[in-house]
């Protein structure tokens, strides 16, 4: 019922990628409920403090994780959007680089962090959001997204480093 | 309680600035469940269909109520981000101007959104976020903001439109 909610967009950003949007699913009442819902099912059997939104949609579902949950929630940002100090990471893109960044008092030392963010794929970027949430001290060993995209291995680098990975749905090769 | 865990950062993004911080107030597990209780009090009396949340703070305030509430959630985006055919709405920053987006089958014709971002201030990006709604023929009568600034007037100008605005708290002159 999810997977079928989530509306693909050929050649997005650009020519060759299919690009999984959510927004069809986030629009439905009853695809954001039922989106939620099993995503909470799943988290309420973790142990962590916050959880963590990767800009800017791991705002939308990790915000509800949170409230639902009774934790606390921080957004991890694209550069220049925080108004407080920083810590920051770089991260590789195909050409160029980017930077994630959170309040340095975003997290307190050791304090257990869920990470959230729609999609997983290479896994750039979740990476850099693990090394930048231990680099504030937290300790992440929990991600969680809406859609895997498999044969792009992200979700096995994480694993590699240690994490448990949890998603939604798959699509492979369509 | 609320408004003292929201913090605030002078002078940013620029001189002059005192910036309402609401990072401190949403990693704090009672913080961000009073806010969010809090407007789903004052919403679950209101009519609507979906919520739109503006980018990117608003996403997560708005998307909490879009589940508590069984509503739909669509995201209000900057130029450039959404994957689909969208409708767009200009205005005018201080310097220049900005756009925003959303998908054009985003909403229904006559569908009721409850527009929510973290701050409403001058009130251009909430204004522009009705007229694009408009445009997208969908009705807007009531938004909802975390933090109102009631010297720049925003909220003014919104009920001046015919909208019923609601703010969890104020800050004047601090």
């Amino acid at each position: 019922m999810i997977k079928e909610k989530i509306r693909t967009i050929p050649n997005w950003p650009k020519e060759g990628i299919m690009f999984r949007d959510i927004t069809t699913l986030l629009k439905d009442p009853q695809g954001l409920k039922e989106a939620s819902t099993q995503l909470i099912e799943h988290c309420k059997k973790l142990d962590f403090d916050l959880v963590a939104g990767i800009e800017s949609r791991g705002f939308i579902l990790g915000s509800i994780i949170a409230y639902e949950l009774n934790k606390g929630f921080i957004p991890i940002r694209k550069k220049g959007k925080l108004p407080f100090r920083t810590i920051k990471e770089s991260y590789k893109l195909e050409y160029g680089t980017d930077e994630i960044e959170i309040h340095e008092d975003a997290i307190q030392e050791n304090q257990k962090i869920l990470l959230i963010d729609d999609l997983i794929a290479t896994g750039g970027t979740a990476i850099a959001a693990v090394n930048l949430i231990q680099k504030a001290k937290g300790i992440v060993n929990n991600c969680c997204f809406v859609i895997d995209l498999p044969e792009l291995k992200g979700t096995k680098k994480l694993k590699e480093l240690g994490l448990d990975v949890f998603s939604l749905v798959e699509f492979e090769g369509e």
